[in-house]
């Protein structure tokens, strides 16, 4: 089975099935999304939704999505799922800045209710932001196995790789993945993913098919196929693994089997 | 004609070669190279080659790469060139930080009498290092038609991005290629691009397909196909402008017809 780990809300949600069909690949995990530069039918338009997209990793992520505005966005994933239940999981979104009470009680409410799989994407915009992940953190040891899933690429600095991977060593029952490869320190996240058994490598938005080719033959059991569409395109995402792994046992972990397993999801 | 617009010399040449066979690309532009990540038979030798590159990347550039090597590293991308003159154009490395006269010299020396098409890869590894590019683009006034290939992603800043934008608008009659799309950075390079008619744009490294289908769509005939091979694979990123070209004269266009246009290279 094909799993993208990684797709954020697509309008219309039919288009985006079709999209994943023509890729052949059988099911996405959903992401919210603030954004929808799929939508853009201009470069004008796009640049106004992107511009959206850079507000929020600029670190001001909670005033330009409201805490009202998060729960649709969660809903709006929720409303795929139950609309395409054979081919979407989900992930729901978790504010940063609330207090650990108000996090558990988020969690329960808008993540387990749900029957979403795990939490993310965290975007965060600065280094203060990334500790701020460990109420995060703390509030998941009152549930059962959830993954987080960071934005690990720019405008996160290495700093706030370490803090992540501070956090990921703290907290060893909670799996992390490292979205978009750490970017740029695609190298130490791979070192650093491969003596910690709670982390995972997301190979969307990597910039070099070095780095790609490296972390799947060094962790194949770590590495997740992802396209971060619309943001990367679930075909290309896909030929990538297929043309770079060296065994077809590794590209069928990577592109489904290591996830499968992650998320204790059935066939 | 399938042209990349930019590969670094691998070893063996023969083996490069064999590459742009395989994934049906006709031609290459050669670019020297100190690190060699092909060579790397484990993943420890890859850490050691890719510590050159960051090296080089972090600034340190004219003290790990003497300029007797910068000389020795032209010489292996003309030996290339003379080995396969069917396959490899080239371009030449010119130092930064040298006097106006020692830069005409070099250029006259290394660029000109080797038969080179064009001056770079230009890795700038702090904003000031970007400024000096102001005495290579004085002294190309001294030459017919050779353009400037300048590294754009991460380090360079959204201010060196700047500079460098400065400098090509100063200096139209110089053909400026922005490497990797500006990175991080990509729509004002577009927006630049767009409206500076001696600015180009190269599609490798990038971390979004939807930035390289933004700018195929906006800026057809500013756009050059290139891989970064050892950092990119040639075939991947053939398949994605072909996956991604609205039309098939668009395509050919950025598959080569530009920089054949750009470089006046015949059939």
């Amino acid at each position: 089975m094909i799993i993208d780990n990684i797709q954020h809300v697509m309008f219309p949600i039919a288009a985006q099935v079709e999209k994943l069909e023509k890729a052949k690949v059988d099911k996405a995990i959903l992401f919210c999304t603030t954004p929808h530069p799929e939508r853009a039918r201009s470069y004008k338009e796009l640049k106004e939704e992107m511009s959206i997209l850079f507000k929020v990793l600029s670190g001001d992520g909670l005033q330009v999505v409201s805490l009202d505005r998060m729960k649709q966005n969660n809903q709006k994933v929720v409303q795929a799922i139950q609309k395409y239940p054979q081919k979407f999981y989900g992930f729901g979104s978790v504010p940063l800045g609330l207090s650990l009470n108000d996090t558990i009680d988020w969690i329960e409410e808008q993540i387990v209710r749900n029957g979403l799989k795990g939490l993310g994407e965290f975007t965060p915009g600065s280094d203060e932001q990334v500790g701020q992940l460990e109420t995060i953190f703390q509030a998941l040891a009152k549930f059962p196995s959830l993954p987080v899933w960071v934005h690990t690429f720019n405008p996160v600095s290495l700093k706030g790789i370490q803090t992540l991977m501070n956090l990921t060593k703290k907290y060893p029952h909670i799996s992390v993945i490292f979205g978009h490869m750490g970017g740029y320190y695609w190298m130490n996240v791979i070192d650093f993913v491969k003596e910690t058994p709670n982390a995972f490598i997301d190979l969307s938005g990597t910039f070099s098919t070095l780095a790609v080719r490296m972390a799947i033959t060094e962790i194949p059991q770590k590495c997740l196929f992802g396209s971060d569409a619309p943001y990367g395109e679930p075909f290309m995402s896909k030929e990538l693994v297929e043309y770079l792994a060296p065994t077809d046992t590794i590209r069928d972990m990577v592109l489904g089997g290591n996830i499968q397993k992650l998320l204790e999801l059935s066939n």
